[in-house]
């Protein structure tokens, strides 16, 4: 059984994007794939449980974000970073030196136009080894990653604590 | 800042309910918080990446369930061992030793009427430890138990690549 790799994006405005390519990658470790995750958002200075968990594990990670941000004081900065990331994630793909390979929060480098969404779905289709799976988490996911993409999930938000109630985000569960 | 426990649900037709509930395990156990993951579909035979990864990781797991139900021969053992999965998950969330139970494809107890939907939300209203976090994922989740939950999510599927072509199911992806 030959694997064909699948592009997977996980999109819409509730949770469980990043956390079910957790959970995937999590799957993925269990059967001693090859992981590498690339935060586009998050910095390496939260102290997020998936990061722990991952240098537990031995799962590549590279929390490369500039934090939240739309909130940044120097988005000049911050896409200086996003970019930066790309490329991380470009050749972390390339390298074919691995089995899963997580772009977490990806998509608003895209739906901020910091990113082409056309020349990286081209990009990806030329470079993405044909066994490789890619996920792709985030927002706003574009029209064009989703033609491209072979698994496509939309999480929908029913019912959130902290719109229904005053609660505070809480580690395990947020983070 | 006190934990106060959420129960969270991951419902709808869409890939990425259990993952979801996976990612949260191993955010958890990245906090060192103790989890018990307990499956009522999937059994101890299916050798999965998921269970795999928690025995490796130290996590409490248990796979219960009698494969898929609505396939079985004999509805009355797939009952029977889905009922006693639910003693065990009873016995978890009251026993106070864990921060986070996940019950993985609980819903179909209620959806096929196996558990009184009322009845299970009365339980866990009455035994679930204040600071205790239960995830409980699955298809067609009854109002009365979207209701009474803190955060619930609907994985809402957009594209299936099982549906758009011919495609196995892959090791470290679905399972």
């Amino acid at each position: 059984m030959q694997t064909k790799g699948l592009v997977i994006v996980n999109t819409g405005d509730g949770k469980g994007k990043t956390t079910a390519a957790l959970g995937i990658a999590l799957r993925a470790w269990g059967h001693d794939m090859r992981v590498c995750v690339i935060q586009f958002l998050k910095n390496g200075n939260l102290r997020s449980g998936e990061s722990r968990a991952a240098k537990k594990l031995g799962i590549e990670w590279h929390a490369l974000g500039d934090g939240y941000t739309w909130s940044s004081r120097d988005i000049e900065r911050s896409r200086a970073k996003a970019l930066a990331a790309w490329q991380t994630a470009q050749e972390a793909i390339a390298s074919e030196r691995y089995d899963l390979v997580v772009l977490d929060e990806f998509t608003y480098l895209l739906h901020l136009d910091w990113l082409e969404t056309g020349e990286v779905v081209a990009w990806l289709q030329e470079h993405r080894p044909p066994a490789m799976h890619v996920v792709i988490t985030g927002r706003h996911a574009p029209a064009a990653l989703v033609e491209m993409a072979d698994l496509v999930t939309e999480m929908r938000e029913v019912k959130h604590p902290y719109a229904t109630r005053k609660q505070v985000a809480q580690p395990g569960i947020e983070f």
